[in-house]
């Protein structure tokens, strides 16, 4: 396997270009990306939902209803919130990981199904988090997952960059 | 018009390279990815200068002055962090989702003057929320130009790559 | 200098490819940006440490022992957050910033060692923050470093690509 990869990246030193829809690992990424990029996106949408529904609004310019006054800490709304940061916490930092794992090269089938593995353990996440709330381990199991990802993606790239430190 | 994008499409497919300086859309997603990142980086200095003015800190350690306590929740001070909070929700995930759109090769007119309407509503979003607060719904428009050009990002690039997933 | 800079973006023109293994600076960043996307994860296990250690949960179905309720604000929890919170608002941002500032085909004496300080800038940060707090201004020169990379980097990609605004 180490020979493989070898050659492989020798292949690919030669042409060079990782970041073209020529690529499938980076077509696979572009595709399950804009799945999360949506999926992130939504949970604003989500929380502008209970913000209506609850009448919860955090700014004075926000009362959109007659004898309102701000509010927080409501708990429908900051589940929610809950939720869209720990996305940020997870997500954002696994779109930078996983873009520059891609140029090491790696086996498509590995990182097709990596990228595919975590998106869909991240839309689990928001299921059982935000949208109906299940008894743990279901949670802690989906943000695991993709955790875990993220770090072996670290190990691959750290130890192939490593004479830059 | 739909002649010269899919010639130039040809054109680059047969180059691959998107992310170069040769290509006007990446030096268009250049000059404005850095604006947005500077404006968000001036967030946190803007919560600074909040903080010292109210003299609100959050760490025992960042009492500069005498006979203060810890104190949270200060609205002048939490106004800016929410803007701040709301930049990360929505211009974090369009840096992503942004970059990868170039790479399905866009008409460089549509995909400029997109990265520079997506810009300047979140700099007219700050403005609003955090700097000089003004009536509704002119946060809510600016929120949603960007929200709405992501997602048209995001169907361009899933569309191109949904054999991929 | 301006000459200079016109030979080196003829000379990378030709070659075109920034975002390979091939770059050192590229190597660089894949190296550190690694680093950072590992301690920014880290984060979110230290929050739960604390979680556990002090058994502050914030959801019901979190509740992993007898006789707790939900609990908010705990300072011990928090201040761990705070520092999370922090690292998403200035190092996700740097993470888009010096990766674009990679295609301005900087030195890469002066590239390679930005990305090294502002790195460990970032890890002395999260230790003085959430890990053994000691007195300022430790953490504002931590924070400032990242942050006054990240404007440099900011200045020399806005110049390049001033034309395209």
């Amino acid at each position: 396997m180490s020979t493989t990869a070898g050659n492989a990246s020798q292949t690919m030193t030669s042409t060079g270009e990782m970041f073209t829809l020529e690529n499938p690992v980076f077509c696979c990424y572009l595709f399950w990306a804009t799945v999360l990029v949506v999926k992130m996106n939504l949970m604003s949408l989500l929380t502008a939902i209970q913000r209506f529904r609850y009448k919860i609004f955090p700014n004075q310019e926000d009362l959109f209803f007659k004898n309102l006054e701000v509010k927080f800490d409501d708990p429908n709304v900051e589940r929610v919130r809950r939720a869209h940061r720990n996305d940020m916490e997870n997500i954002l930092p696994y779109f930078i990981m996983s873009l520059i794992y891609i140029s090491t090269n790696p086996n498509a089938d590995v990182a097709c199904n990596l990228f595919r593995v975590a998106s869909v353990a991240r839309i689990i996440h928001t299921l059982v988090y935000a949208v109906y709330p299940v008894p743990q381990p279901s949670r802690i199991i989906a943000f695991a997952t993709m955790l875990l990802i993220t770090f072996y993606m670290a190990a691959v790239v750290a130890l192939r960059t490593l004479n830059f430190i």
